[in-house]
């Protein structure tokens, strides 16, 4: 496997060959691969399948530093409303996530139960030995959008779940296990930081991928010492280039978080460059993972604009290309359809020049100075993986979006998505 | 069928049940339904299925006004090119369109092809009897993005195509057949005006509809004695407010074209405001039977936004709704997901507030105040049209779009498209 993307979650490996003395990436581990966190996930009854629901991730400390991104869904969820107001401290000791219900546009009693349950983390945790406060604990939700959470089974789960942490690897690995909706596989990633320091993560999201993140939960955590405004610069360096470059098909949840918490627990302060480069590489193996699992997947796809004026223009051209729908029905039927991508770049928001325009599908070149090549017909895109590249033939800049194909598969589970 | 939208083109009824001294609409005249038309379609051997491929409307006169509206794709095809630049001088004799090839993306070489066909057009008509330069001429092509027309054969059907014009209904008939690809009826719909001048029109599009036109090849017809400028302005309002809200898939084609030509036949002048309605309610029902007809639709769907600032407003609300992947599958699969609706609206470029809004689904609310309302689970969305109403609760603009559902068909038709 080595060299290519995996969803096998249990597979350790080094990526890219990295020699001894640089950062390691590991897929076996997740938030509980930093010091001094500790994960649980356990079936609370949320979801009426009997799968895993609940899931925890507490920070031992020393330090309690946090920071988040989330939705710029201008519709959203109860539990983002809550996280975004306790992370305005800087501050969190614990995350608690229940898969089985959105608890989106649940009104003001949704929003009561988002903080009637960080209120229930809080109490049982200090109740466990750690004294914990509401606004210490961020609340993420995913699932169907509309319902109450069932508060009886929520509540009885976050009592029992704080027995259930484990500071081992299998703690990480049930959480990431009880955040799962349509995801098919878990996913964790970690890196290990030659200094001595560790970032780890696990992430949901299989649908929805959007324009701002995924229906996407994301716990990052991270044993390196560091301030909140280290963190919080970190993480939006790191998701403006990974999970809001990976666009499934244009939708935004409207409970999309990813959350960065810091122990500390390595005593090891952390450089700011290093701490971006960490977080960014768990975040670009979560988002390559995130787009292997997505629903109905049959081609992962990666659409590179080079030849733009500016980054923001390669982005934006990428991501017409990426979310259009004749593009992703050719792909999934392996037809090097150049024309469909060329009209794609037509329509994106930014101006361009047609006869400037050249396209290649996995190296082979189908379009130049804004018309086939001979033989472009005939590129063959049977595989799994497609790199489309665009040049514009307007400037240096480039920007590169990940996305997958429009299958059967993915308008069978949408229309039938009911947890 | 009264009452229905009718994809029989044979379907000959006063829609809406209009008094005698109204405007009829009808659906079994298109182009010559107008005086001062000939139309013809033949097959020429372009399209490699031995389908009708080539069709011709010709205007006999005594006025050659014309005016025309065009893809906003920066990629237009040769086509494209050549009959925005023959407007320019407001007149027409002859419109051309082929399928079987969009003839886009084929550089010089294309251009040249688009304007050989307006010069063997030109000629044929000429050596008829009706003198003729190629600058009176348009051409529209539609079909497979990339390939060079086969020219023989483009030029062999021109010659062919003159003799076989027809002034009577089957030539608008076999006009309106020879241009249809993924179509499965042909588009056609006549407007008798009681003042004794008509409209006519004929349609091909269903597939890569767009928030500009769809691949769409309409040509109008009208025997009214009408001004370039009439013409023009009756056309531009009549297509923001038809074939611009027809959205399909959010994709725009590079080959959009619609073309309104005035023979003057009746001797009627015509006011614009008369004018203006008559073209409107033609395009609107094309558009109407382009969305019945659409690439593997099992639902029609329309978008109503009501309460927004301002109509730009409430149409970019609807558009959202009507492109967004996770609503057209759940209506794919008959359920009453509202909460997808509201997370369209949420990602919509229009700033709204979350708990304002109210959805209906065919006439039943199922979310207000931005909640979901009692029973919104167990609405019932078997039938093949779903309305769905947004109200934002700001304004009192409204706007509407017509879409479909994302069927399997869909996928299907589009990742084995090849005519």
């Amino acid at each position: 496997m080595t060299g290519n993307q995996s969803t096998d979650s249990g597979d350790d490996r080094i990526v890219g060959g990295a020699p001894l003395d640089a950062p390691r990436l590991v897929r076996n581990q997740g938030v509980t691969g930093p010091l001094g966190f500790r994960g649980a996930g356990i079936t609370a009854g949320i979801k009426v399948s009997g799968k895993p629901d609940l899931a925890l991730v507490f920070n031992e400390g020393p330090d309690y530093a946090a920071a988040g991104v989330f939705t710029r869904n201008q519709v959203k969820a109860a539990p983002v409303l809550w996280s975004q107001q306790v992370l305005t401290t800087g501050r969190l000791r614990a995350v608690i996530l229940n898969s089985g219900g959105a608890n989106a546009c649940t009104g003001p009693g949704g929003f009561q139960d988002a903080h009637a349950t960080a209120e229930a983390v809080a109490e049982a945790l200090s109740n466990w030995g750690t004294e914990t406060g509401a606004v210490e604990v961020a609340v993420c939700s995913t699932g169907l959008i509309g319902d109450r959470l069932p508060m009886d089974k929520v509540l009885a789960g976050v009592t029992e779940i704080v027995h259930e942490m484990a500071g081992g690897l299998s703690g990480g690995l049930d959480a990431a296990h009880a955040i799962m909706t349509t995801d098919t596989v878990p996913k964790q990633a970690a890196l290990h930081h030659p200094q001595g320091w560790n970032v780890g993560g696990m992430g949901k999201g299989a649908g929805m991928m959007a324009p701002s993140l995924a229906t996407m939960l994301v716990v990052l955590t991270t044993d390196a010492r560091a301030t909140p405004e280290q963190l919080d610069t970190a993480l939006r360096r790191a998701t403006v280039r990974t999970f809001d470059r990976l666009d499934i098909d244009g939708s935004t949840s409207t409970n999309d978080t990813v959350l960065l918490l810091s122990s500390g627990a390595s005593q090891i302060p952390v450089e700011q460059a290093d701490l971006d480069a960490a977080v960014l590489a768990v975040c670009d193996d979560l988002a390559a993972q995130m787009m292997a699992d997505a629903e109905g997947v049959t081609k992962r796809v990666t659409i590179t604009v080079n030849g733009a004026r500016t980054e923001d223009d390669a982005i934006a051209v990428a991501r017409t290309v990426a979310r259009d729908s004749l593009v992703k029905t050719a792909l999934f039927g392996s037809d090097p359809n150049w024309g469909r991508v060329l009209a794609a770049v037509g329509i994106s928001p930014v101006t361009i020049e047609a006869d400037r325009i050249a396209v290649s599908f996995n190296g082979s070149a189908v379009c130049v100075d804004g018309t086939g090549v001979s033989g472009a017909r005939d590129v063959d895109l049977s595989g799994t993986d497609i790199a489309v590249v665009v040049d514009l033939g307007l400037g240096d800049a480039s920007g590169m979006v990940r996305t997958t194909d429009l299958s059967h598969a993915y308008v069978e589970e949408n229309s039938a998505y009911s947890s």
